[in-house]
């Protein structure tokens, strides 16, 4: 039995989780996971609860809603797979990662397809029989004209998340809106170190010890998107640009497939610039 | 206005959230955090709540009992910091951090002595004009008569807890007994590997890459109690067991430190043989 | 340019890097790497070193062994990728991750064929157009007629070596014998605890806070081979022994892929049932 | 035998290792500790070693300087250990850290006096019998002023290194001129994010998921000198400025504690804005 997903966003007030847990408890649903976080400084309430059981979400959605106070959003997340388009360019290590997770069934999404502004991956996402688009963007172009190449092919999948695996090319506000909260970026540095172009060289002229990774949903401001995943590895003296850039793809894909995980399986809250995780 | 916190095992039964959060409610108290598991494997419920507000913990608790499934155990830990009393041996490391710990108000704990067979550590717990007993173990004592000896002085405290701070000896199941639940120590291997005596010897023998340490509870079986909190550092061929051994201090300290943290912060359950915490 | 990679192993005296440098100087090969470690218990000399330049290094070993103690060990390490043979069974997570490497010349070496005891990885090694060997293992057959099918097909390819990527088979004796020094393993736990049959099981059971992997050769004492690599993630009471499998095979990928890399560049020496590793 | 420790600055040519490993054996001084590393890019070449024996090192320090390219800097390491002073604030957790490490002699260093700007650690050094100096910063007063009074306290002390452990004040750069490669500050972030005041409060509104500390050489460009250790833990969202604050203050202490110990093991190069270590 595959559990519901409730999802609760809240102005606090006392009693949230009690009328909640009642409500849930009154259909002789059965509640298999459970958190809540409470902002001290937002003063916003988060829930989010697995339950299993028989009576329609639907209705318990709309008894949900008159309970919670003015201004409660809920929301029980549909029971299938999400899907997911990759954007990629020329570097093959996420893009191959989240192949195999799917060809492994590591984690539940779909891949309709995988796009890039350069023909490099065809035979990568080939190997996976996974539609492959070449958008390519030429120097000429602007960006708008590119993207809306890009939008075409996303409207015949209508995806759920579009993930950002190595895609290099800045994308416009107007693209950024469009697809609001469903943009996952992976960025190769522990933002807000190294925001911008080149973050390994960066790296390698500061001398840092530790370098990082950043998964994190796409806002207009660039790289300044809710975080939603870190790591890091350490570095050395003897480590070049290069070899820092090598190493680091090691945590580049973890990371990213650790917050597309928590995104899928619907962890993620974003309130404000930031994120709430319940793992 | 410091929270009372709330601790509940219980069997496991659909809307025990819902009736604990209710009676909480109805007494006009604020629930601040919150957390629960249900043990999938044994069926036990716990939850730790911490509240704020009025009406007097006593009578809460009694209301709870009555509503929970029979079995529950119901607890309001009382508002006081923890006493402990630390038993060292000959290495400062560990006693000295946890001094240190109380006189910075890092952690809200009152050492009310320290007690050690070896005298050496006397003018470290005197910086801090903090009790010392030296109580030797002569060679042809036997356990018994030595831990008479010890109990003597813990009468005089009735701490909450005793922290073994790499107290080198091994304890009679009848002391274990009699402390049952109380007992923390500091293992400096990642247990269950390298139980026993000399563990970085044994990882150094071994050839680990990784070494590391272990606070757990004492029970009557050697090392073997239950798991409070672990971590580990690397090292490489270059070690010898005596630098595996210096190194391995700053994770002991650590490790302990954070054990024993969640501990009077009253976090940590104790289920069978292992710990169920809520950080 | 690709550096010679040259290896001794000697006892120590004093003068030994002199000598060594002293005769690459002399040949007016350029030293761009350089590493050496003396084993201060068992006065074992280590030296790894990479050059560049114009002379034969076949007439260079010569040379340097008439100058090193008697019992130098001196080896330069042919320029071609090594060969290797990937072990799997039924989970393809390492072996996945293996082959997206050579996919995307991550590591350099030459994947000659997948060979496992179960048909179910037939369909991922055929995505990376890698030969698959079937070698079913009949309950009711001895270890030996197993092995001598698998050895008929080792022959064919005489790889450099063996990675058994969750190939969940204990070897003989006489097999490990064959390819002593040869076969690399990867073990689903911090190595020494848990080793043997379900090692996150046997974790789950104990309660530990932390879980990890070994890579190491393979030895006659099951799971106490030397070990070359090992990494840990933390748990907490809410894992399962399934849950703890699925978040351990990220480690477990990642564990083998850091051993083999390290092999396959020569950086590991075994000395004794340790490594010694210049990285 | 405590051994000699030998640091080599060089442009880089053929044959270095050589000739320096040469002149050493020939004078029948045996090496047991040796580090080498080439910059690729800026062409320097480093040398840390560690021997034993007889003759006078102030004779070999010239036959070396002779026998190396012009540009090179030789040093032998004076065999005492490194006196340091100490500069706080308010804070108590590195200094506390430092104090105790000399007590129990964890790191060979000789803690001359503690200075701060607020009486408040006074009593913390006086447990560890180190003198304490309160050298107030009136708001009128001018930094320069301020340091002029620091540097009368410095100066009867001629220490090797000051120490900034969370001295939470800027320093003129002609303070930091005057003590040039001689100071170590730790910062309270993963540097180059979150420079300047209050890094825990920017990274709290940032919504990182893991914060870090810094420790480097003092330049005069604020947080931004030769990087020489840092580290990181993992945060959440249920994270407040205040509690990242306290969390961070473990990995502040030991980070410094680790910087410190390289830089008077003497195993930190500086070379231009980034070090070079051999641990």
């Amino acid at each position: 039995l595959i559990p519901h997903v409730l999802l609760i966003t809240s102005p606090d007030q006392p009693g949230l989780i009690h009328t909640v847990t009642g409500i849930i408890a009154s259909r002789q649903l059965n509640i298999v996971a459970n958190g809540e976080f409470v902002d001290p400084v937002t003063g916003g309430f988060f829930m989010r609860t697995e339950f299993v059981g028989g009576s329609g979400p639907a209705d318990l959605v709309l008894e949900l809603r008159k309970a919670l106070p003015a201004g409660a959003d809920v929301r029980i997340v549909p029971q299938h797979p999400k899907n997911i388009i990759i954007f990629g360019s020329k570097e093959p290590h996420c893009v191959a990662d989240l192949l195999v997770r799917q060809a492994n069934a590591e984690i539940d999404f779909n891949i309709q397809c995988v796009i890039s502004n350069h023909p490099v991956l065809e035979p990568l996402a080939a190997r996976f029989n996974i539609p492959f688009f070449h958008v390519p963007a030429a120097e000429s172009e602007d960006r708008t004209a590119h993207e809306s190449r890009l939008i075409s092919v996303i409207e015949r999948y209508r995806p759920d998340y579009l993930v950002l695996a190595k895609y290099m090319r800045v994308l416009t506000p107007q693209f950024v809106d469009r697809f609001c909260g469903k943009i996952i970026n992976i960025h190769h540095s522990f933002l807000p170190a190294f925001a911008g172009a080149q973050p390994y060289r960066q790296a390698y002229e500061r001398g840092v010890k530790i370098i990082g990774a950043t998964a994190h949903f796409v806002t207009e401001a660039l790289d300044e998107g809710p975080i939603i995943a870190q790591s890091v590895i350490p570095v050395t003296h003897a480590h070049t640009a290069k070899s820092m850039a090598q190493e680091g793809r090691e945590i580049e894909k973890i990371v990213l497939a650790q917050a597309l995980k928590l995104v899928i399986e619907d962890r993620v809250f974003v309130s404000g610039n930031k994120t709430i995780i319940f793992d």
